[in-house]
């Protein structure tokens, strides 16, 4: 972990400078196999999971015995936590249902919108490292609450054609009925454009790696909207003198552990605290059984002293982080500067781990500096707005004239018509 | 416009496909030109503007003369249409504002939604054959509603460095500062790479042709993001035997006069409505000045028979249009089953063209089945969802035991010391 003193501001974007990966050769691969099982259908899905995954999947679908199964070889303890967090992330995403607001914007004229839900959705959970269980109460919950009536979820299995049980709970208890074991670019692929077996969807969410990323931009190209692009995660603390050095470690050490290519980002108005954290991640670092990924994280990792907590700010606006954490004696105020964040955790008892998983908020959320444009995955990010309007011929004798005279400014005399045939027809009426 | 009765369900997605563009020549063409501006900026912006605009440019700023100049040229009328236009859009958009809630999701765990406009956004208003001046409205109002605070626009001048005079009124009403003469592939460019004048921007709004299109989701792939896909506009309009079938021809032909490639659906459980709509449109296509394009655009479209209003919903969410007109009885009452709709119309006297200009809805839709996934541009367009979360000790000691374990089955040790070191400290401090 780099430290660097006092930054000069016109320097900060360059200091602040992700590791840019474009990889043309990738994306051509990845092409291939979209291509493949647009083609060929489930035949490619199973060719690509014998050939990366090493299994040879016989159903694609994940059947009800297995679900049974998987409910009995979960702990009774491991249940509870997963129902604590549903519930908690179930309140936070219907807080965020929007009610229809009819405006009248002139006499007789209402406009409003209306939240509906996307008809079919497609979750993608990677398999990898991790079973990543919580991945499917983030995207799931949302869906449902979205009222989308289609909503299928992808995950690799393992050699032996088996699920992760915790992910089968997870999709269970959240309402998931349509599980199928596919997984990397080839499951992207069959949410996008369908097979025999899985019927296409109009959008796909979900992390993944370097191939799955690329397998999502394309497919956005062919009209599959996807949640955000997505890149290694990261986080950024943000600290004063009144920082626990320990926890700060902790909480660097939880975003490294990721992965060799995650980012974590210490911002603090004390030397000394940068010193103690340093200290600290080298203690704490020893009992992380992920040591080595960790380590790889830490190297392109940076600590910047900054003279004053304003300095700091602009230094974390300038970066937009998609975590971070503000543990600093007026978190509140502070939170107030934020401009460009993904999530963010106040004070020296929130720790992003507790929005990983269970308090409520969504972990999906914009990283490599896409939080400067993008927001996070929630209820929004399942629903269309849709706008309606309706006019009364009073609402039409208001704004007519105003929109006769546009439409003749923009030479568009049809537009002209279609309120000039209707104004005349009201008063020959009269 | 070839009329189809009774089409089979099954059938329907076929009949109503919208014609494929795949370019991959205009792709590279289009990249060419992105890499060339990112490169040698303002000289490479000037280049193409000769080439394909026939202008030599010297000052790429809009000036404050200029702007005084086009409001005196500007008519008293079209002052006053486009100050009731701002008016309405403002009102409607400034509704959509979210306040913030905070959510106990668990005693001593709040969290919370926080909108914050976009830093930086760009926004292109095409030139070509009509000047677009009601999308300036569209996307500035918004823009400056969201608290973006810096916010440019781009579109072409004329042969003599000129900008239609409405549009700079429009933009000048709306308080953007800076203007700037550039078009097409060029202004994308621009935007998102910044220039030695212009000053790179995190998200690009605004339609084009395919050109611009393409410009657009090359620069999403580059990490800045866009508002959305844009393909030919399109309107569909679901009538029953109440319809008024001269009204229904000229809401047909006020969107037919876009473009050669729009495209135009009437859906009807009347066969004799769709008859006379015919007739209407054979009649009032006469006195339209850009009769010919209306008749490319025509010949494109379709009229749909269907049994009864059910069947005519069914067309539509299929279609999923980016305008739909409901011209029918009990149009409020069918408005509840769209699903799939940019914007919607009730009743006989709520043209698209009141929508396009001046009720307060945005005309910035979803074409080409996207509204399937996506929304139009409204304020949300402008703003990112930052999630914010503070937990008090007691609220760590609530959720941490589940936090704890969920990290533990997701193998990731250190999420799960970085909560049990506080609540260790916790303990200890007891």
């Amino acid at each position: 972990m780099q430290t660097i003193k006092y930054p000069d501001k016109k320097k900060l974007a360059l200091i602040l400078k992700r590791p840019f990966i474009n990889d043309t050769e990738l994306e051509k691969r990845v092409s291939l196999i979209l291509n493949d099982v647009r083609l060929n259908g489930n035949k490619a899905v199973q060719k690509y999971a014998l050939k990366f995954d090493n299994v040879k999947l016989e159903n694609l679908l994940v059947s009800t015995e297995e679900i049974k199964e998987a409910k009995k070889v979960i702990s009774k303890d491991l249940k509870k936590a997963i129902k604590i967090a549903c519930n908690n992330i179930t309140k936070f995403h219907a807080s965020q249902k929007e009610k229809v607001k009819k405006i009248e914007t002139t006499s007789g004229v209402i406009c409003w919108r209306k939240s509906v839900g996307i008809e079919r959705v497609g979750l993608y959970v990677p398999g990898g490292s991790a079973p990543l269980f919580s991945t499917v109460l983030m995207l799931g919950i949302p869906a449902f609450l979205a009222g989308c009536s289609e909503i299928i979820l992808c995950t690799p299995s393992d050699k032996n054609g088996k699920i992760n049980s915790a992910i089968l709970f997870a999709a269970d208890l959240v309402g998931i009925k349509k599980i199928y074991k596919i997984g990397g670019v080839q499951a992207i692929a069959a949410m996008a454009y369908g097979t025999q077996t899985i019927s296409k969807v109009y959008k796909v969410y979900g992390p993944g790696n370097r191939y799955v990323t690329a397998a999502k931009q394309l497919i956005s190209k062919d009209g599959v909207a996807i949640d955000m692009p997505a890149g290694p995660s990261e986080v950024a603390v943000l600290t004063d003198a009144s920082a626990k050095a320990d926890f700060v470690a902790a909480d660097l050490l939880s975003q490294a552990e990721h992965g060799a290519d995650s980012q974590v980002i210490l911002v603090s108005t004390s030397e000394k605290l940068i010193e103690k954290v340093k200290l600290e991640i080298a203690i704490q670092i020893n009992s992380l059984p992920r040591k080595e990924i960790a380590i790889g994280a830490l190297n392109n990792s940076k600590a910047i002293l900054v003279k004053n907590i304003r300095d700091g700010i602009d230094v974390i606006n300038e970066y937009a982080p998609e975590h971070l954490i503000i543990s600093c004696k007026n978190a509140d105020r502070l939170a107030e500067k934020i401009i460009n964040a993904g999530s963010v955790f106040l004070g020296n008892y929130t720790p992003e781990s507790a929005g990983d998983y269970a308090s409520g908020t969504n972990h999906t959320l914009p990283t490599n500096g896409y939080a400067r444009s993008y927001s996070g995955v929630s209820l929004d990010s399942f629903v269309r707005k849709i706008t309606f309007q309706k006019i009364s011929k009073q609402g039409l004798k208001n704004i007519g004239k105003s929109v006769e005279i546009m439409a003749e400014a923009e030479q568009l005399a049809g537009h002209k018509n279609a309120v000039n045939i209707r104004l005349k027809k009201m008063n020959k009426s009269k």
